[in-house]
């Protein structure tokens, strides 16, 4: 499965003009993101304490995140732009809020969400790399990939926990919100925002 | 600064006999300290994006605990052992229950009692060594190593925060709270509880 073909929609230019005239922001966004991703691991290792191989592998994303989370800190600090606290994106609180909230179904659609996220995350990184400094363009270049392999750990997971029970109609309900939040106007410019509001 | 000299008390000796009768327990309590000790760094992350140096280390340190929950869950599957939930010990919440809860003084508490329970984790794994197999033995003299540095980072930290402001009378509050839960009779058997109700 690759990324491009999974989701609906690119990122639109105009996104990809607004980020480049709000770097600070975007970084900043961008180590939120991780820490964020770090949490949603972590958040299931809580509650599936029962998925031995889940949560093994749910623990070693949490750190490839920190890990990522520490270098774009860094980046940060060498560029002089101060590590502000800044509100969410609309995006993963949307998408979550579309989530059942009964087991499995319920990290059934986490998983989802997550492959997701991942996957958009991948797709954003690939364009901002046509536009970025070469540095930020190589550490992008170099998440992508990892990204791509979470992304497929998430949707594989997904399967595996629904055992045989088609989750299409789950896939497509996520995906269409992701194509939704990404091509409608969005006030606020985030790592994951929608287009921008002229 | 060394943990024995730090702490008002060692292990009472039925604690250790407890452990050897109670080995699942033990470990899975241990994994579950170790997820707890990430989720703790973790949130010092969320709340304190200004304190960038202090944030990488957390970051690195929730990466290190991680690592060690992976190492016990593999052990713990290895002796199949089935990770159950387990309710936690009164230890960590009831230390946490004496922090201030205004800033700074809030995190200079929180950096103490993080120090006091990496210290106090330090010296029960340098007694379960005495009484354990050789694989968890050696195990766990690898673990002591990095509480000792996590040891020392926090209380360094606390001092840091403080910034010239006397601490001691925090740091005596909270041992004395460590040494009263650790030697009363604690009807839970845990990695961190106090001494068997008999």
């Amino acid at each position: 499965m690759n990324v491009n073909s999974f989701l609906r929609c690119k990122t639109p230019d105009l996104w990809l003009e607004q980020a480049e005239d709000n770097l600070s922001v975007l970084l900043i966004d961008h180590a939120n993101c991780e820490k964020k991703a770090a949490s949603t691991a972590l958040n299931l290792m809580y509650r599936h304490v029962d998925q031995t191989e889940m949560i093994l592998k749910l623990s070693k994303i949490a750190r490839e995140e920190l890990r990522h989370f520490e270098q774009v800190v860094s980046l940060l600090k060498d560029r002089n732009i101060t590590y502000a606290q800044l509100s969410s994106s609309r995006y993963a609180g949307e998408l979550r809020s579309g989530a059942r909230t009964h087991e499995p179904a319920r990290l059934i659609d986490v998983l989802i969400i997550s492959a997701i996220v991942e996957a958009r995350s991948c797709e954003r990184f690939s364009r901002l790399i046509e536009v970025l400094d070469d540095e930020l363009a190589e550490f992008y270049q170099s998440l992508l990939k990892s990204e791509a392999r979470h992304f497929l750990f998430y949707l594989n997971q997904a399967e595996k926990i629904a055992d045989g029970e088609a989750i299409q109609d789950r896939i497509d309900l996520f995906l269409e919100a992701d194509e939704r939040l990404i091509l409608t106007p969005d006030p606020d410019f985030r790592f994951h925002s929608g287009v921008p509001v002229t």
